[in-house]
């Protein structure tokens, strides 16, 4: 989900221009800039709409939380779209399991919906996020940087919480390409690391995921996804394997 | 979440079309026709994008409750992105209460998943949908047709559930335009009512949740709403007090 609202501006940018190259005037005459800005404000309208479809479903899903008590006994799945996506009180066979995954959601997000979570001094807080930071050209230390803000927080505001510090899943550009991830494997390797580190420094429990999920290619494995991204049903119960004896 | 997909695909069609109708060569020559293929390819790629998106959200979804047992204490909210963007035994206090909405989804398309719920022979269903089904130009009766062989089926294959149908609510296209739900707010009505017959016949419990989320106008309050068909966090709470007495 990330990802598409990224194509669509990277497309409302690049053919806009590729059209004004195209269409510009010749020797024979042509067309001018008139159609180009018209074609130019199609992309933005398209491009704009598709984002505030996002930034929509954010809030809804944030003020939601804002509505949803959380108490000393919950446990908390704090993520972006992977987590959004499950039903975790389901996986985990346990009601106090919350979802608190918003879709496309990064780390700096995390940390300002926390008020809600945190006044509830939840008994624990697993954490996965990073690769919506990733689409974003940030690099593995800034990601690291980012989830220690959190965790700090976390720890100030709610001292007795138990914090999981899950590791970023690997992505899979060969089942699609994710314009914002294209090259960046990388990323995710170093950010582990260093989000490894953070755990270490912190004190919290780290869950390394990505060996579970990843390919020889060091590819988000093709039969768990089919968008190279987000995670099929049966994937999911991978993930529950790896975090139960936590719960 | 309908329809920005619906939108984006008219967007695709209508543009380039206005773009031809712009780009036909003039008395001082023109671009021919080649650009407008070109950009009818982009929209094309664009669409399809979405399209694809929203499809490969729809697979995941869906192969989740393939791998979440239902069983004959539970409570299933079956739904689109309404009942999809909440977290129900949460908002219920029950953990027996299930989460089966798929954004985007339409009746026959929760009638093509019931297995993996019927198997469990669950205790309730909830079932809220319709909407989409306006979206895609299908009239009220319609509408209740497709709720009424869902409704068979489920009495067929699991005679113990006890079935809610729940009115389709009202949307508001002044707080944002729904192309495909323009003026069809007496479709919601007229499929209100038809669904209301739909479950006297068939002597399952009727939820009338319309009249309290409508205005004087017949649209979803605007203070409900972010983007004119989807419900803020305080609006979920509203629904959950209309049904908890069935709970």
């Amino acid at each position: 989900m990330i990802s598409i609202l990224v194509f669509l501006v990277t497309l409302g940018i690049l053919v806009p221009l590729v059209c004004c190259t195209l269409l510009i005037p010749g020797k024979k005459g042509g067309v001018g800039i008139r159609p180009c800005i018209f074609l130019l404000s199609a992309f933005m309208v398209l491009t704009t709409f598709a984002q505030a479809n996002q930034d929509v479903y954010y809030v809804r899903r944030a003020t939601l939380f804002e509505q949803l008590p959380v108490g000393k006994k919950d446990i908390i799945m704090l993520g972006n779209s992977l987590t959004d996506g499950a039903e975790w009180n389901e996986l985990m066979r346990n009601n106090h399991v919350k979802n608190r995954g918003i879709v496309g959601d990064i780390i700096q997000g995390y940390y300002e919906r926390m008020e809600p979570i945190l006044k509830g001094q939840p008994k624990k807080i697993f954490i996965l996020g990073g690769v919506n930071d990733v689409s974003h050209d940030v690099s593995g230390d800034s990601i690291a940087r980012a989830m220690e803000k959190l965790i700090v927080l976390i720890k100030t505001r709610s001292p007795r919480t138990k914090i999981y510090l899950q590791s970023m899943l690997p992505f899979n550009n060969e089942v699609r390409m994710w314009k914002l991830l294209k090259d960046r494997e990388h990323v995710v390797v170093d950010g582990n690391r260093a989000l490894e580190q953070v755990a270490r420094r912190q004190g919290v429990t780290w869950i390394d995921l990505y060996p579970l999920f990843v390919d020889e290619n060091g590819r988000l494995k093709a039969e768990y996804t089919n968008d190279g991204l987000h995670l099929l049903g049966p994937a999911y119960l991978i993930w529950r394997d790896a975090i139960k004896k936590y719960f």
